[in-house]
């Protein structure tokens, strides 16, 4: 079995919840959000090693309550860059040996399914590079500059994407590195390896698999945590 | 001012929430959403006329819920067609007289803002079709029909539209004959007018107005009700 690695990005510092606190370190029910995270996926058999990237402030902190919750998969807790893809590009020079395959995934979405988990590591054994998405549910339209909305899209073919997003490791450092080169910055990982010309497979997950970003999306964590 | 006339869209059956009951007629904080949603725009003044569309099982129930609710600017509470355009295309011929302005609102919307709907109506004075919209804040992809994404869109230009959305009612007729002419089903009132080649206004909403569709948007709605 190839191993896989994980990189849990967390490195934001959560300035739309307010407070001083990055949400990945507010509890749920008892447990800090990255405990729960970063617990849930040392629980997955295939994941051999895990990097948390968080923000510089909060290294030491992150340490002492990933060490609380026992020993675990975590080869190393760095600081971040300045935006989600220098976090996640420190993350993959941090990996002692490199792992086969490599899984991103956000420090703020604790309550992905593990069997979500195992069906992207399998789509990336098969097809190199996999992302986690859900059907969008809304009617999505094209703004312009000025106001106005100019098309609407067709809503069965849209995929709202999560994480975790996989890829084999060597497509992730190529896509990192060309996009490095060309100074393009994406909203995910996935879209980097795209640039490569490489398709991405798409795994259905679960609307539970929630993104903890504003208020309102920790009180229903709260709920879901209970 | 232009009288301003609305429909009440509720007309689902709500199966993705379970239950015999349509989500419409679930209570909130003691008062059903319909006569939440109801009660909003009767508040607002320059609303005339309101036609309430539910499915038709449901029109008796509807008719003493809205009527325990106080008097109000409810002029027709009729049942709706096979689906949600059917259910307007309705509500349409239910007015009286022909409002200047129609606002079609989800019955499922209990939490819409008083001020974004003043906003709605205004931007349907000067421009004759308006939205209301979010900005997206997932990643959205496009997928194929095999299960890959085949590409990554331009966040900053998507919008998520939400109601009410508010049209000239002769546009809005129009629009609507339009469709039915072409056996063109839309998600929403605006894709019909769009097909006119009419640019529609978006009004940016909040994160609030949810559509209560799922079991989990009831528990927050509730939480939100309190």
């Amino acid at each position: 079995m190839p191993d896989v690695g994980v990189i849990i990005a967390g490195g934001g510092q959560g300035t739309r919840i307010g407070g001083k606190t990055p949400k990945q370190f507010l509890p749920l029910a008892g447990l800090p959000v990255l405990a729960r995270t970063v617990g849930l996926f040392n629980g997955i058999r295939d994941v051999s090693s895990i990097v948390v990237v968080v923000p510089g402030a909060f290294v030491g902190r992150a340490k002492r309550l990933l060490r609380r919750a026992g020993p675990g998969k975590v080869v190393a807790v760095i600081p971040g860059g300045r935006n989600r893809q220098e976090s996640v590009w420190e993350g993959l020079q941090a990996f002692k040996s490199r792992p086969d395959i490599i899984l991103v995934h956000d420090a703020v979405r604790p309550f992905v399914r593990p069997a979500t988990v195992a069906q992207v590591i399998k789509a990336v054994r098969g097809f190199g590079a996999a992302v986690v998405g859900v059907r969008v549910t809304d009617t999505i339209k094209v703004g312009n500059a000025v106001g106005y909305y100019v098309t609407t899209l067709d809503r069965s073919t849209l995929w709202a994407v999560q994480t975790p997003q996989g890829f084999r490791s060597d497509l992730l450092f190529s896509a990192h590195r060309a996009a490095r080169r060309n100074r393009f910055v994406g909203t995910d990982e996935a879209s980097l390896v795209e640039r490569l010309g490489v398709m991405v497979r798409i795994v259905e997950g679960d609307y539970g698999n929630i993104k903890i970003t504003t208020r309102e999306d920790l009180r229903v964590a709260k709920m879901m945590a209970k």
